[in-house]
């Protein structure tokens, strides 16, 4: 038998879409990593009945519930006192967490205002989580065989939290272990590669398979669970081979999180270098690359040449390029890679320019991008229309140029 | 009375923490501009009796409801499927919506695989909501006085048929308007901006004032509700200026969404233009600059020197001040930062250079990072030791780079 979780979000800016509920994502995946179910997400706001009505119904279906949010110094942080009242239990101050708190303040050369001393208010009998990465502490209440967690809200203190003090609580009551598997594909719709599975799909629930979308990529995931780790990886990997086999040349990547990861595994692999010379990606393609610890090895540098002056005066793209062919052309995109590559001597270079709207450029439209890729002395270069806003057109362009630069080291 | 709305997103990859429920919160900001209440979220998995239960309590609780995802053309997605058996409503087939499906396929170059036809059943009686920005079209049911909408749950088609969509027909029935403004706080905790506003916040209820954190940055929302936009955003005037009064030079923007923004906009208004030398932030601070729209009129480049040999050979760094002082070293964020003026000929320029971690430099930690703004032909440098995460660091050094340029231009 698996033990049931769910998690309860509290805070009006979640309801008002002020915060994206990032905790309640993080939460659920490190339950399913312990084999734990989570069947069940809500987010209420600053509102003592809702939050009880939420917590009865959660504490008629769940073995284990978490809370997020409210634990503030504010008035309307209002998590602990409520759960209290629901399950009878007093509020007691306790003095070492008035401590902690004071010590954190110290620690950045402040004081302790007076409305941090309600985040040392702790249900009694309860169990404190401390809370190293910010003022308000954890909770931990036992309740008729439940567990009741209450972990702070900011997303760096919920993810600590959780990890450092509720896992290891709950991995020695948990008998399961789960682990999911992530086959990343290029070129096929989610619609075509449910057909190509279907077969595999309905097969059997351990490992389960199901493709799904994420960022705009298909995503291949199957999932086992086990009594251990090891033994559920080892589930999975005959069901992994066999999709291997039915979409070929359609992955591109197995078990990676991001195409940078892959991109910078390839090129520290191969002991290749790369440089990247943006216009409207405006630094974001070196600014995923060097999100990959470890990417210095293969990443000097690059150049944002924003303006035509740059690219010619910096980079050193001919000025004739851009004035017979247009700042946006396949032509500059090409001479970008090559200068680039020449510039920051590497092997392999990425150019590229486009308009990422939402104003129009005179001849082309918003979304209009040209990546180039520099490459044994010679260009690779794609045309692409990206569809959406300026932050979705720079998005679509950096991942492309991420994958055309696997493509080709490949 | 305000019209009560409640978001259910469906989807088991939720619940894994595979994805985040960002359309909830996006759905949420439509609603609140309308003025309707938002007092839940709820997420569940691809599964019919879980879909139902929730899907009563909501129809006992609240006049619009909302689902996203579970609309795609696999056989897990059963939205529409349970939304119609609960309502005892039969699935009719609509020949124009596979039309519309086979054109999308076609603009793609492709043909439209057979299980997307599943995406055409629709509840009989339901209306069906066009669907440019993707393949599964979207539906509202009218029920009991009660509207229930059926959207995708891929963010981009999830955004435009909120947008375009249902907006135009909840902003006919809501008779209530609501603004929200924000106050952005530099240099002050959570609970020592509550204290100097406490006399505020108690004062009454409309407007609502309520400091929150968000990213790391202390905000503080002002909102009021009143018939009309206009009506509303009068009445949070007075509170707005007020607060303007308590906090002084604590504030450094308002009304405006992003730091990037604040300093887009300031060097526009100035005249001023501006480039970056990026070292261990990646090109993280060229790609918020840019991510404005605008800002090729201040900023026509930057550059990632990410090695030695580039911030030395590209840069014009003196590989004295490298070798004496260090790489992560006050004195090469300065020359950084006056070199970067020189080669891209702007007003002012910032420099970065530190460790992001994981891995940790000779004699420094991950997370030491110094930040140098080059202005008026003289540094301003600042010294930090961020927490966290290499993405962590990365994004704080970014923020505070981009707020000592704005504290420096004004």
């Amino acid at each position: 038998m698996s033990l049931t979780a769910e998690i309860i979000s509290v805070g009006t800016e979640l309801l008002l879409g002020e915060t994206i509920n990032s905790d309640a994502a993080m939460i659920s995946k490190e339950l399913a990593d312990l084999g734990i179910d989570v069947f069940h997400h809500s987010a209420v706001g600053d509102n003592r009945g809702r939050i009880k009505e939420i917590f009865q119904t959660a504490l008629n279906r769940s073995d284990i519930i978490i809370f997020t949010g409210g634990l503030g110094p504010t008035y309307d942080d209002i998590t602990k006192s409520t759960i209290a009242e629901q399950l009878n239990l007093k509020l007691e101050k306790k003095e070492e967490i008035i401590e902690d708190i004071k010590r954190y303040f110290k620690n950045k050369a402040k004081d302790m205002p007076p409305n941090n001393e309600l985040q040392a208010l702790i249900p009694q009998g309860a169990t404190v989580l401390k809370n190293d990465w910010g003022t308000a502490p954890g909770v931990m209440i036992e309740h008729e065989n439940k567990k009741i967690f209450m972990l702070p809200g900011p997303p760096f203190e919920c993810k600590n939290m959780m990890k450092e003090r509720v896992v290891p609580i709950l991995s020695k009551i948990s008998e399961k272990a789960l682990v999911s598997r992530y086959i990343r594909i290029i070129g096929r719709t989610e619609s075509e590669t449910e057909l190509l599975l279907s077969d595999i799909m309905t097969k059997g629930v351990n490992p389960t398979v199901a493709p799904y979308v994420k960022d705009g990529e298909i995503l291949v995931r199957v999932t086992a669970s086990a009594k251990t780790k090891d033994e559920a990886f080892k589930l999975t990997e005959p069901t992994v081979k066999e999709i291997e086999k039915i979409l070929g040349s359609s992955i591109y990547a197995i078990d990676i999180d991001s195409p940078e990861e892959v991109l910078v595994n390839l090129l520290k692999q191969k002991k290749i270098t790369i440089s990247c010379a943006e216009s409207c990606t405006g630094g974001g393609i070196a600014h995923k690359i060097t999100a990959v610890a470890g990417a210095s090895n293969i990443f000097p540098g690059g150049i944002v040449s924003y303006s035509e002056e740059i690219k010619e005066n910096i980079l050193g793209v001919d000025p004739k390029i851009i004035s017979s062919f247009g700042v946006v052309s396949k032509e500059t995109a090409e001479a970008m890679a090559k200068k680039c590559c020449e510039l920051f001597k590497t092997d392999i270079a990425i150019g590229v320019t486009g308009y990422a709207g939402p104003t129009f450029g005179e001849n082309d439209s918003a979304g209009h991008v040209f990546i180039s890729i520099f490459y044994n002395e010679k260009n690779t270069t794609g045309e692409f229309h990206f569809l959406g806003t300026r932050e979705r057109v720079r998005n679509k362009a950096i991942k492309q140029a991420l994958k055309m630069a696997i493509e080709q080291i490949k």
